[in-house]
Parts: C-alpha cells; structure tokens; sequence
C-alpha cells in the first residue's frame, strides 16, 4: 500500500545536518586545545554489541573526535569494571563514557551505570540523569528518547497537547521517552507487557512511540489515522517494532528501519559528548 | 447520592495502623541508642506551611521521634537556607530532611532540594531520589505518591494491568506516582494542563489519582462506573480534588477527604524517616 500524503521522516538526514553541525564545533574546540573524546566500554563478545560500539567510534572519528574504545573480556567482575569507570571519570581527557548494554550476567550493570559520573554520563543511563530529565533540567538524556525528540522537532511535528502512547518502559527509552513528552505538554500513556487492551489504547495516540524489541510489533489496525509514527525499535532482519507496510497507510509520519531514529541516536551520543567537552572552555 | 457498595480508604485507619508498627520500630532504636530525628525547615511565615509543619512535628513527637525545626525568615537567601541543609547533612543525630514547600520566591527551590543528601531525603525531593524510584530502587519515594500506594496495598487493590490515570505531573506528587504506578505494572496516562478530552481519558481508569490542586476538579460523569479514586488534593475549604458526592456513586473504592491520602503522607514521612535511623544500627 501507499500513502503519498505521508512525511517520512528520515533519521539520516537529520543525522547528517547534525553531524555537519557538530563537525564545526569539534573544529572550535579543537582550536582551544580541547579535542572531545568518548570512551566506550564493551564487556565481552557480542557480535551486535560489538558493532554497535564500532559505528559509536566511527561515527567519532569521522568528525574528529577521540574514540577511546576499552575492551573488557566476558569474565570481567563488577568491581573490575567499576574500577575502569572510575578511572575514566579521573581522566580529564575523557569527555563521555558509554558502557554497551547489555553486559554480561555476572556483572551488576545497574551498579556501573550508577559509577558513571554525571559530568560524563552522555548516554543518559545513570538513575541522577534519569531524574534530571524527568524533572525538567536534565542535560544529556539517554540518546533514544533524545532522538526521538529531535526528529519531531525537524520535522516541526507539534508535541504539546497531543496524546503520545509509548509502547515500552526500559530505564533507556520508555520511561524517559515518556518524560520527555510529558515535560512538552504532551499527555503520555506509558504501554507494556502487561498492559491490556493495547490496540484499543494505540488506537487512541496521536503520537506512537514504538520501543519494545519486537519485530513487525504494532500493528496497522491499532493506528488512527493521522498519527505519527516513531519507531525506535531494531531487530533481527533490520525491521522495527513497527509493522512498517501495514501502518504507512494510516500514519501522517513516519520512520523507516533502519534510517529512522538509529542514526540520530548515534548523533545524540556525539553532541552530548561534544556539549560534555565544551564545559571545559 | 449513596453507594452500599463502595469501599471508604479509611486513611485515618491506615495512618493508625502505621503508627502502632512505627511505634515499636521507634522503641527499639531507642533501646540501641538511637532516636529517630525529623528536621524540618520553614522558610518564611506562610500560615499554611506552618501548621504542615506543626502537624508533622507533632506526629514525630506521639511516636517518641525528635522533631527539630528549623525556622527561617522570609528574607533568607538561597546561600542561606543551602548552608543550613549542608549542617543537616553532616549533623548525625538528624535522619531526615525536610524543606517545606513553597519557599519564597527569591529563594531557588530546586537547589535546595537537590542540596539535600540522598541518605536523608525521607522527603523523596532530590532529582535523584526520583530517579531510583521511577527505575525501580529508590528507598525513599516522596511521600503522597507513597501514601497513594500503601493506601491500594492495605485494601489490596490489585493494579497489575489496571488503567491509571493520573491527574497532575508535578515533580513529587504526579510524575513520582505515575512511575510508582507503572513500576507495579499499571498501564498509566499521565495528564495535565494542557492536556485535551480529559474527561473522556479519565472515564477509561480503573485508578483515578486526582492531584491538580483544584477544588472538586474531577467530576462525576468522569468516572467509570467501579473506578478505584485515590484524592490527594486538599483545598480550601477541607475539600479535594474529587467532587466526592458526585463521584461516590460510581466508585468501587475512593478516599474521603480530609481522613484519606492527607494522613497516610505523615506516616510515610515518619516511616521513611525512622527507615533512615534503623540504617545506623
């Protein structure tokens, strides 16, 4: 099916406006002597997880910024890890650090997000953070739901007095994606597992926030017409969590996956970490 | 208008209840060489605050807790008031902290709050604070939305796969309540000012928080019939949020107000306060 009256919105646009955006503040910095760096933390082997951290220190690089990539073996304790998130808070020269979820199962990952300093959390995943945002004065919220908001600020998409539905709610995305909406006037109804009657109450969003890790999950007959579509999930055989060809024809916007909001995510993480470098001018 | 059926949150009941158990927490502490300590801090001579104060201070004193008050002019800048909660943190005879709210107005409220540590926010204000309870961990939540939920507990009103809907998001009654509410697995809308078809929204709860801060606000044609109402305005007048005659009727269980949520808030405060002493022995 087709929709010709709907607005695709295109995360790789966004995300390369915001990387030339970002390239020029990199270029000032670096003029003070302050190259930004991200130091991204992998705990293990995992194949997805590994190529996550690798586009994250790409991405880095392509627009001069140090990637400090530290690779722990899958064995790794939690007091081992913490030592290393630690000793990153210590370095000046680091700017953000990001540990790779998921971490291996010995390790408490609550605990090493929590070590994270909030100076340097620019992945937004410490509890400090979280409040912050919720709360209104957060300055680096976790980067999905940040992305989220960047895109329908491109795109110039209206928040307040919408009814936004979000389907999920992890410390990373529902839950602050949620809070994000609400703090911009939106009414927010927060979906998940246990949630009944859930088609009945996407049925009803203005505004549907898809973060829940299940392929093809939402459904084109849960849609109303005219809704926009964010589609923050990503899973094997790159679909979303959006049963993209079914909702299209409903939906006045939406994102594709991939080029949706995986590569604005990424932009989030950079300019955070750019934003975090900055401080120190 | 009358309802056989109805169930009264009697929270005067619960707040009884509550005291007997602190009672004998309180004594024991006691027996080890530590009793319990509020401090709490009035800014100004607002009458209200005052008599919060006073009704939280002499709550301390029925159960054999210390309560210290602290009393600021009107005039105290915010250095001042951030140099006195400094003392209270370090003073180790004080447990808990609590800054009443409001604060006048050349005061910055949220640096206060935020100045207060963690171990001794029984109040449940800091932005971290929040943040562990909405992620699921956090000892001390503020204290209606804590109230709000023992309430449910004692007359075990189940809320897994409930529809809450609450009114307000502000950052220590609707926002905290809201996650405590989804934590226990509700699907929860978050609603507000500016939010459209209110009524409409409301009329699909099956929990109803009423916490907007206007008289007799929600009304009865609202509610859906066997909604569970849970009140935490208190307005001029000794009247709620809730059109309480208007929406007796058609409520499966609902608090009276004064005598619902009001009492059970001074109990969590004491609860949490007398949690935070039993972390010393």
């Amino acid at each position: 099916m087709k929709n010709e009256n709907v607005l695709l919105l295109d995360g790789s646009k966004v995300a390369g406006e915001i990387k030339d955006q970002l390239q020029v503040r990199v270029n000032q910095l670096k003029e003070n002597g302050i190259t930004p760096c991200l130091a991204t933390i992998l705990v293990g082997d995992d194949p997805s997880s590994a190529t996550y951290v690798k586009m994250k220190g790409n991405a880095c690089k392509r627009i001069g910024m140090i990637s400090k990539r530290i690779d722990l073996p899958k064995e790794t304790t939690t007091q081992e890890l913490l030592d290393v998130i630690v000793e990153l808070n210590n370095d000046s020269s680091v700017h953000g650090i990001l540990l790779q979820h998921p971490v291996p199962e010995q390790i408490d990952e609550r605990a090493a997000f929590e070590a994270i300093s909030i100076e340097k959390d620019v992945d937004g995943v410490t509890s400090l953070g979280f409040g912050q945002t919720a709360l209104g004065f957060g300055e680096y919220p976790s980067c999905t739901p940040a992305a989220i908001l960047e895109i329908i600020d491109y795109y110039k998409l209206p928040i307040e007095g919408k009814h936004a539905v979000v389907i999920g709610r992890s410390p990373i995305l529902g839950k602050p994606v949620s809070m994000l909406l609400l703090n911009r006037n939106a009414t927010v109804t927060t979906c998940h597992s246990r949630t009944q009657n859930l088609p009945e109450l996407v049925k009803q969003a203005d505004i549907i926030v898809a973060a829940v890790g299940k392929a093809n999950f939402v459904q084109g007959d849960w849609v109303k017409e005219g809704a926009v579509i964010l589609d923050a999930g990503y899973n094997e055989g790159n679909v979303g969590d959006v049963d993209y060809e079914a909702c299209l024809p409903k939906a006045s916007a939406i994102t594709p996956v991939p080029g949706g909001v995986g590569p604005v995510t990424i932009s989030m993480l950079l300019k955070q970490t750019v934003a975090a470098a900055e401080k120190l001018v």
